[in-house]
């Protein structure tokens, strides 16, 4: 397995260089928490964490596995240990309100945290990551019996947290859920159902859990609208706060799963289990979209962590390893070949893999920032913005990230050779833990749609303009620099054809609806790749001023400027493609009669 | 595990409609076996053979996998019956000569067969398909004594054969391999070093197993021009056939891998172990070469049959899951929810893996058939004809075939959302078994300097100018055929385009011979887009001309139809990004310094 190192260089040029994120926190409430000086001081800890705890636990989780019996859940060795240094180090509360025992710091901050804890053990980290949809849950729609009695102990992770929505015949579409529930006399709820792929619905390594659970009252509408919220803990919770008596709900079996096999992915019976309505009876589903962005952000997470750590596997492979002579002349002549980083295809698949990371990174932190602008905006108008600008950019940083994040993976993998096939080698595992990525949380089709149906085409295309306006303002604000301008050119010349696609595959829609479903995946990728151009004309720029300033990284800020260069010019034309796929329409997939797909 | 059924309607379309291989067959030597109703017995046979016997095994092996102990390879619960019933009916003697036991079919045919065990359990099909190697060579290379000592049981399979080229500091550079191989007295040779991945090393269902191993003797010169070829059987072999003493080639472990469970990939220790050299001294890599295409091809099949399986597997979940309505109008009234196969993407990734299914069959049973010619052609001209276009279409359906045959295998689990990533349904083993045929025998990058490199500027051209004059004669003969010009127009288009982009590639090469590597990876995939769109529109045409003709199979036509139209307007445009990727250049590549890609 590669051994994580924390880019922690990388981590500290989005958020100061690129982002600010300094000025950010200090318009912010936490303003107090959030000095330099502590930001970094949370960092180097965090850091410190993932690499020596977490690191040396991701291929033990893949091997070992989770065991289940009639009595729970086992995790993996070192796993329970790892999260009680994690729980003493106060890292679940971070984000969470001080009202609540939380730190109060900014969910963006959070990310960075995530960023390392996902990058050096994804399978971990979604235990005490589940717990966040819970948290969300409570403070936004509980009642303050509620939060009293939950959040103490979620917040500091004592408890955790899952979010049970998927049923074996519904994911997706969840508005044919079958799962009910049935009023008791004394306000609470029976709750009967079987969800399946609960992630960490049951494990040992917490005192208790806390599902959120959708199921239908007795009277409830059909569809999407009959769907309600319940809280169902393992255990009881007595008035005093001790825990009661076992609830009944159980986890039947865990999945045997591609990957991520540190983690438990449960099927949970819920069989009259004692639950607790919370939020509005049937608005359940509006209720779980008021934090649907930052849950489908911290799975983005996924994509630019498998491609950060398969790139520092890659990378340290590419340099070691020797074979065959360089084209160009031979670059190890004391040795019996060079080492594969020589050779041009393998910079295409380190760079590929790099400027992918690095822009996920930049990609993710400013949506994650604009999340804080949501919550803690000054005025509405500066809320509304942030809120719409993230809710553009969220299904893309889900979608698109995780398709590049396992492009990269399979690239670093690649990268290895036969060897990257082996396990021994911890290549394969990064492969098959970020498989899930593009499927759970909404799949890339899924978010796909999200993106041109709902964000872009019902909003009459202003959730689009609002982001292109600022790529038009930063090209314009660039067009006198000549240094810019192998950047600047292109990428005005994308924003626009972006707003014509658009137009197009709008214009095409009227006349049939099939036409959003059938351009929307290719839709999708072009604007991931055209978002991904506009924060790497950013970054060069910055590294553009700081070598112009005269600084003494010039490897860092050179290497920056090459990469923003090779994404250009390597990975920017795959916009080509996806555009002219996109506009070819529809009839070619539709017209095909079901019986006729195979013979 | 998608249950496997052979695709027999639409092998015997490429076989008897659209390369006409009957008439093919009747020019070769084995004319009087290959009458059609022959060949119609033989697939019928060895369909019923993979979809009754190594289908249901498939996911056994994944389970299972080898077991290694000291006195050697366990393979999975049924794998051994299932080879001696392989055995027993002849399949492995198909393509072998009638003067050792063979039947002498064509290899062309023996590749129908290669898919389907392929795609019905690949990680079996390797224990007789490694097999071809070392019968290739004894067959080309060995004296006539090592012929009859070795051939009859090889060939009968009886005894299989392995391929013994990796080391473990070496793979594709096999310049730097350090087995050595001292001569005794007898005239044998002692062989002494470690060989790692070998594919069925060991294993315990055959008697015996002859490598055929790549070592150097003492005087040997360095590099690629030292290495010589021996033969290692497990069991000595008396002058009477029987098996003597167990020689000293020991399997050391087995290697835990991402897929191909089922297969043994074997540590192999040679410690002295007595071999006889096959082929000139120093000649080894010359005479492996004769036979690469073959093998290439043989790999090829993965991507094929990868893509088959997960489209069967794709398909069958998509008329049955059901979610959400379709947006052009409800299709299922009486359902809680529409089949997802309504949805536009959902087609879109199932059409993709049609598309690909059905266009790596053409690819692959085409270049099988100038295989057949390469040894069978009536004159030297049509056999080296033959030879020259088989070496240009190899690496593309080596590396370009998997690489789609990838993208399949990922889609199709893609159509399961969440469920996809779950083993028990089959998919997600599809893309672990298929990773692996991105690397071995040559890995994309490798395919891609041999094409671009060696097949193509090497010969100034000439062996891609064989292959578009084909291209360009078919749009011809069709350009008044106003039916075709949807696919003739952009095809024609196409094939000049690939000649100007090989061109500039070229040139650019001759100043810096980096820009080959930096636009090979690209090249080939272009190459391989613009490949299969030959194909496709060959089968459009064969298609409109049956519906023209009028026939009772009008479903199988449309569809035919339909997916070429499919391929053209939605797979087609990615040429565009290859194209423009390839043209950009190797300078964003090679610029960096290697300590400045990480910090």
């Amino acid at each position: 397995m590669p051994e994580y190192k924390a880019p922690l260089r990388d981590i500290r040029f989005v958020m100061d260089e690129l982002l600010n994120v300094q000025s950010h926190y200090r318009e912010l409430p936490s303003a107090e928490m959030t000095t330099p000086d502590m930001v970094d001081a949370i960092i180097q800890e965090g850091a410190k964490f993932c690499e020596q705890v977490l690191s040396p636990l991701n291929r033990v989780g893949d091997e070992e596995g989770c065991t289940w019996s009639e009595d729970g859940v086992t995790t993996p060795t070192g796993f329970k240990e790892a999260y009680q240094q994690y729980v003493e180090g106060g890292w679940p509360s971070m984000t969470a309100p001080e009202d609540f025992g939380g730190q109060g710091l900014p969910e963006s901050l959070g990310l960075v945290m995530s960023e390392m804890v996902g990058s050096s053990n994804w399978a971990w980290g979604m235990y005490p990551g589940l717990s966040h949809g819970a948290v969300n849950t409570v403070i936004l729609h509980g009642s303050e019996e509620q939060k009293a009695m939950y959040l103490p102990k979620l917040v500091s992770g004592e408890w955790t947290g899952t979010m049970c929505l998927t049923e074996p015949h519904c994911g997706s579409d969840l508005g044919i859920l079958r799962s009910k529930a049935e009023p008791n006399a004394d306000g609470s709820y029976s709750i009967t159902g079987t969800k399946i792929f609960i992630s960490a619905g049951e494990h040992d390594m917490a005192e208790n859990i806390v599902h959120i659970c959708l199921a239908r009252l007795p009277d409830a509408p059909q569809g999407t609208k009959g769907i309600s919220l319940f809280i169902v803990p393992k255990f009881l919770v007595n008035e005093d706060g001790s825990l009661g008596e076992r609830n009944s709900v159980t986890c039947g079996s865990i999945e045997h799963k591609m990957g991520i096999h540190g983690n438990s992915t449960c099927v949970m019976n819920f069989d009259g289990a004692k639950g607790y309505l919370i939020g509005p009876e049937n608005k359940g589903l509006a209720c779980m979209f008021t934090f649907m962005n930052f849950a489908r952000l911290g799975t983005a997470i996924q994509g630019l962590s498998a491609s950060e750590l398969s790139f520092q596997g890659a990378l340290t492979y590419a340099k070691d390893r020797l074979a065959m002579r360089s084209l160009s002349g031979v670059k190890n002549p004391n040795g019996p070949a060079d080492p594969i980083i020589v050779h041009p295809d393998v910079r295409r698949m380190l760079l590929t893999q790099k400027a992918f990371t690095e822009g996920s990174r930049a990609l993710i932190y400013y949506t994650a920032v604009q999340g804080d602008f949501v919550h803690h905006g000054a005025t509405e108008e500066v809320r509304n913005e942030a809120d719409e600008l993230m809710g553009f950019l969220t299904p893309i940083a889900k979608a698109f990230l995780t398709e590049i994040g396992y492009e990269s993976a399979n690239l670093g993998m690649q990268v290895y050779g036969g060897h990257g096939f082996i396990s021994e080698w911890g290549m394969e595992q990064i492969v098959r833990d970020t498989r899930i990525a593009l499927m759970y949380e909404g799949t890339t089709g899924i978010q796909a749609l999200d993106l041109l149906g709902r964000k872009i085409l019902m909003t009459q295309g202003e959730s689009l303009k609002r982001f292109t306006k600022l790529v038009h303002v930063f090209c314009k604000e660039q067009a006198e620099n000549a240094d810019m301008n192998e950047f600047v050119e292109p990428l005005a010349k994308l924003n626009k054809e972006w707003g014509d696609l658009t137009m197009k595959i709008g214009m095409a829609a009227m006349k049939n609806r099939d036409e959003v479903g059938a351009a929307s995946v290719d839709y999708l990728m072009y604007s991931g790749y055209a978002v991904l151009a506009y924060f790497w004309a950013r970054m060069a720029l910055v590294a553009q001023q700081k070598l112009a300033e005269g600084t003494t990284e010039t490897g860092f800020y050179t290497a920056k400027l090459q990469t923003a260069r090779f994404y250009f010019k390597r990975i920017l034309p795959r916009t080509l493609s996806h555009a002219q796929s996109a506009l070819n329409g529809a009839g070619c997939m539709m017209d095909m009669e079901v019986e006729n797909f195979a013979f």
